[in-house]
């Protein structure tokens, strides 16, 4: 992408809306505008990091079998009568009246449309078990909207949802989810841990919300200093400073976490109220085990860079950063050096890297302080100096210095780089 | 993809709510579920269409250099008023409150919108032209929602907006758009006219509209039967057995279209409604010149398949497809023949093939009659006497016959004939 054509309006300073780090930077770098309390545009670069976090969220759930369809935004009020909803629900939900003055809301969430999806289909335990998902915007009117994308009242969510015959087959998809989640939010760069959790107006018997660690995340997390254990404060008996319920050697300690994740067994809250069964080998009429499986895009998002950033500006996991490498001709007037960089962006483009030229007319400096706020992983400087030399500078987001590459093998020496980057981001645990 | 495990609910009879051939064809297939009166729940097979389509639309915005962001779904009254729409639309237009009684819509375009973020970040005739767009769900509360997909309630669109400091630059992005468009609709297999038409509630000087030709669509169309010249009939004053109006010599005919696109040449109206302006070279305030330009993702899907069937199912354009190939085992009882075809399943996915095995235990007769409803383009039969003779049987859902293929060379031919088939889609004019 050519800058000098690209729609990123950069702020030198934050809006004063903006409350915590994640927000005044995307709101900085040009990555999102409010349209109104909760509600955002992304930018397009903005919507280009969402995509990355959305795409590696798609493939981790087609890796376990889970098959995507898309269900709807508005959602008649009877489904959510069925299953008391409506009424618990309040005035966190939007609701509506349609033009024959029948009732919606703005899908929060989907266990009333794919439990009601189920019981249309699934008459037989053969049929059994299945797991759907989408990724899909949600709506919720928060009393108080507020930290960014962390509690928008329009949101980007991945939910899934689960049918099972029986409790233990529930068990087991939990489990394979459990583990997708692991690699999702390793592959999206992010330090986390999974945490012991309430259940809420979702309902079911267990659940685990998967908890960046963060200074300005909204929930208080207990976890123990030596085994992996960990559990929301609202959730476990623990306090701070006490010994670790499941090693029995550890102590408690706390940090402040943003919850990016959120798995639940369901048991058969809805299927039930929504009088959803099938059929067992018995000819006998059940109804299925559930689980259903949230992960905020958006937040996601947020979260990385409330968790990489420095006084500069964001500083993005390769794998979700809007662009994997910026090239920054130093001075627009040269033809020689502007020909250099835009070859090198064309060969770099033609080996499928993801790269950005900031072909604008400014000085090195703001070029420099452009790159750093958005925070592309590799920059790479064309300069007169360099080129008298045959060679151009390299400087990783994350590290203080630069070092010379020659000319000649600039493309393929990047690409190692990315490449690099990528397989430490892929190989975490 | 596994049909044994894949929630794809065939029918035998079309529910009777369906009333046309695409939405009965739908249904019918286990593509959608309706939720509500023009609410649909797009199931996985369905969707995969429905992305394919997206990812056309996508590449060739991408390849003239629109660029994608997101927009929200709740639009501020505040916006709406501005232009003096909030009360233009009126029913036609989902309106809801918040907690604090502030008026909202749920967006049927995003014309206010995007002008709003324009107003805020294009201040200089440096930072034009561009053009954005965005593939998301789009609400109309239709009087009389019908014909499924075509006219639904909630139903996804692309939609793209260009600014320009003047109407010549508008009229070049509206001739890229009319050609991308022509790209897309072909490698969507469609055959289409591109047609005058009036501007209506979203205004401007000049609008083409794309129809697919088609005997249920809702338009009525008049075209050259020489020339390329079509109008819609609300908007040109020819009528039929005409002389045409640009060549003068052929004769007009009549065709009911499927409006599947709608490009328009905006001028000022947005930009001067809602006081945004850029300073032009001489420092002097202009308006924006604007254009808009929509596709309906899941409405194109539907025009396929009115174009596109016959007795038995859907006959896909292999471009937007659900699957590319179905393998079907005749016998899941001989465990040679169910090895042979999973091999096969298993060594087209490797080559990126997008295949579907149809393992369930049922009768050749149902299993065939599966495929030729869902319409996959390229169907491979594996039976004991052809095994017998290693060989397997290909048969195009275009076509009658089958033909014989050797075991050991089928992954390869069935990639060739697989190929033949997008080469030709990706030809069309």
């Amino acid at each position: 992408m050519r800058l000098s054509k690209y729609l990123m309006p950069v702020l030198r300073e934050a809006p004063g809306e903006a409350d915590i780090i994640s927000h005044k930077l995307m709101l900085r770098a040009g990555m999102i505008k409010k349209t109104a309390s909760g509600i955002f545009s992304y930018l397009p670069l903005g919507y280009r990091s969402l995509r990355k976090v959305e795409d590696i969220v798609r493939d981790e759930m087609n890796r376990i079998g889970a098959q995507e369809l898309m269900m709807p935004v508005m959602q008649p009020a009877e489904l959510w009568k069925e299953t008391g909803r409506w009424e618990e629900m309040g005035d966190l939900m939007f609701t509506l009246k349609d033009r024959h003055a029948r009732d919606f809301c703005l899908g929060p969430t989907h266990e009333e449309i794919v439990t009601d999806i189920a019981r249309n289909f699934i008459q037989s335990y053969r049929q059994l078990p299945f797991t759907v998902y989408q990724i899909q915007t949600k709506f919720r009117d928060e009393i108080r909207p507020r930290f960014g994308l962390m509690r928008a009242r329009e949101f980007l969510m991945k939910d899934a949802y689960s049918f099972h015959t029986d409790a233990e087959d529930a068990l087991r998809e939990y489990e394979a989810m459990f583990q997708s989640y692991h690699r999702i939010f390793s592959r999206c760069g992010l330090a986390f841990r999974a945490v012991e959790a309430a259940t809420g107006n979702i309902g079911g018997s267990k659940s685990h919300e998967f908890q960046v660690l963060s200074q300005s995340g909204e929930d208080e997390i207990l976890s123990c200093d030596q085994c992996n254990y960990a559990g929301n404060s609202e959730f476990v008996s623990e306090k701070k400073g006490d010994k670790c319920p499941r090693c029995k050697k550890g102590k408690m300690i706390v940090f402040r976490g943003i919850e990016v994740g959120h798995i639940f067994v369901l048991g058969n809250k809805y299927s039930k109220s929504m009088k959803a069964a099938y059929l067992n080998e018995s000819g006998k009429q059940c109804h299925y085990e559930m689980g259903c499986y949230g992960i905020g895009i958006g937040r996601t998002m947020a979260a990385a860079i409330e968790q990489c950033h420095d006084p500069d500006g964001i500083i993005w996991p390769i794998s979700i950063a809007p662009f994997e490498v910026v090239v920054v001709p130093l001075n627009m007037m040269e033809n020689g050096l502007v020909e250099t960089a835009d070859r090198l962006y064309e060969s770099l483009k033609q080996k499928n890297v993801d790269v950005l030229i900031h072909d604008k007319d400014e000085r090195a400096g703001v070029k420099f302080k452009d790159a750093d706020l958005i925070g592309i992983p590799i920059r790479v400087t064309v300069g007169a100096k360099g080129i008298a030399k045959n060679q151009i500078d390299v400087k990783m987001r994350h590290q203080k210095n630069e070092h010379q590459i020659p000319l000649d093998q600039a493309p393929s020496e990047i690409l190692k780089i990315r490449n690099e980057l990528f397989r430490k981001v892929n190989s975490c645990p």
